[in-house]
């Protein structure tokens, strides 16, 4: 099998973590042996925990010594797990190649630099998909090629950079996202449809955005909550897209402790924050604003008997997720602007 | 990685020609050497064509010495490629690991028998999805294990057995699905709305099936051809399914050569044939004969300004497959019955 075909399940696994990482990039990496085995699939999971290549490589050992797991379980976080793994390799990724979809770091950050990592592990080759453009992280390509591993970039650069598009705007100052659940035959009524998976989903992204928004007419009619407590007690801070400011105090989401709600009539505000969800239906994706174009579709196994969301609008589909009985869709919007 | 995670690669592979293997089952097979490389993903194409693990055998030679392409090239047909095979192997799958969906077979059918050719290939292990039940083809299991290979049984069994559905029925005297192109909100105009890829997908299956059926109105409204133009020249007999026989003799599907066309107010006709395919809309749908369980989605990349086909359904998604820009799901009803 070619280069391409390990580095996609390296972005697939990249997936599974994507925007739970914030404000890291979502990243995957997989590991073969010298005789081209795979030996682990793994990604970054949270900001301040293993990066990719980390965690990788941990599996990567404890697949070639099993041993080695009861060692490495006894790391309390991601240096004490790289000092571990610098000290007890043995030499099992000797020759190895390493598939990354984003270049390996090369800085000392909150976790040691994964370019060193995979130098000490005396790895052959090393498979990038995109490259590194940050200030402090780049030259983890060079620093490799430097010490004499075999360096090929840009493979599957495409789905690469699209992975890594919320990492980009977030540094840039802003990442939005419109999260909507849908049947299968278009009916959208709020998380009716969603099954524990895909709520429990949202909620922890709830429990990690900035802000959260939510048109007015939804807060009137089902009286959210909107917390993460499926995943979290963290609550997101909440915009209210509304023209009119009266509300009934009683809605549960005026009531979370340390949450502020903000009632506006403009989205300004959520540009300007880092991370920012958007919760609601037909009329707010109808008149979608045009700095909003990844569009998470959480699908039920359920045709409902109910009128569809009804408007046009072509995504691109980035990537699906299998969430319980159902899917998220991972899609981006490829007429921007059209609506707006 | 486990046997699991390379068995699902060969499932995966199978469900590429799900259906197009008619009246032979949908077979994907995975090589591993004996080092626990990755050499070939392959799967059963078209009936006539190499079985899967044939396929797999031929890839897997190849990638261990690509000189070996050019001699393969030049075998006619399943039997020739088995025997080049059999005589120019060189002992490059010594020890190798089989992953199959499905039990190799161990008859003399139009192509020889699988378990034999792995026999041949000095395989240490073979790992199986489903039994072979056939009164003919079965016996590949304890064949190899007769020969000392470490055989695996039942790994994945549930998705093999679910993959394997069509070719059982089929067998049993009769699969009918029903087919349908929705966007993603819903909304089913036809062939409209799916893109290149799903149309000529389509026009292989009715080149396959035994019988196509057509709702009444459907054929009124849209006056559709209901060729395979696409794919082939040969198209599908057709069911109208209609309590008024009086169409327009102008409409083209009644223009075909070599094809019947028949108009009944019973569906029972369909389901004396092995293989038929249904394409309805929402009225088809919402009354669909309990005899009819498999449900194929071609989902496109747009939402459309329209209102959705309205009714009330759960599925099990069985698969999915890319198509162009749209994708495939590969649907069972699990409330069978209650609507009919
Ligand atoms: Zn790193
Ligand atoms: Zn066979």
């Amino acid at each position: 099998m070619g280069d391409e075909f390990y580095l996609s399940l390296a972005i697939d696994k990249a997936w599974d973590c994507q925007l739970l990482t914030y404000p890291n990039p979502a990243v995957g990496a997989v590991i073969l042996d010298e005789n081209g085995q795979i030996l682990s699939i793994a990604n970054h999971q949270m900001s301040g925990f293993p990066h990719a290549e980390l965690n990788a490589t941990k599996e990567a050992l404890e697949a070639k010594n099993s041993s080695l797991k009861e060692l490495f379980a006894t790391a309390k976080n991601a240096n004490e797990l790289y000092n571990l793994i610098i000290k007890n390799h043995q030499n099992l990724l000797k020759n190895s190649t390493y598939y990354v979809t984003l270049e390996p770091c090369a800085h000392q950050g909150k976790t040691p630099p994964c370019a060193n990592l995979i130098l000490a592990m005396g790895a052959k080759r090393v498979v990038i998909g995109s490259r590194d453009y940050g200030k402090h992280a780049r030259g983890g390509a060079d620093l490799l090629a430097q010490n004499g591993i075999e360096v090929k970039l840009d493979v599957c650069k495409a789905r690469c950079d699209e992975l890594l598009e919320p990492f980009l705007r977030w540094q840039s100052g802003n990442f939005t996202f419109f999260k909507i659940a849908l049947s299968q035959n278009g009916v959208a009524t709020g998380g009716v449809i969603s099954n524990l998976a895909s709520r429990t989903h949202t909620h922890h992204l709830r429990s990690l955005v900035d802000l959260m928004v939510i048109g007015g007419a939804t807060v009137r009619i089902d009286r959210p909550t909107l917390d993460a407590r499926l995943f979290s007690k963290k609550s997101p801070d909440i915009l209210i897209y509304s023209s009119y400011a009266n509300f009934d105090p009683k809605i549960s989401l005026f009531n979370i402790p340390n949450r502020e709600v903000i009632i506006s009539n403009s989205l300004d505000l959520a540009f300007k924050k880092r991370f920012v969800m958007i919760e609601g239906g037909e009329n707010f994706l109808r008149n979608l604003d045009s700095r909003v174009d990844w569009i998470l579709i959480y699908r039920s196994n359920e045709f409902k008997s109910a009128n569809n969301i009804n408007l046009d609008m072509k995504v691109k589909i980035l990537h699906r997720s299998t969430f319980g009985d159902g899917e998220l869709l991972w899609c981006k919007r490829v007429d921007m602007g059209v609506n707006s």
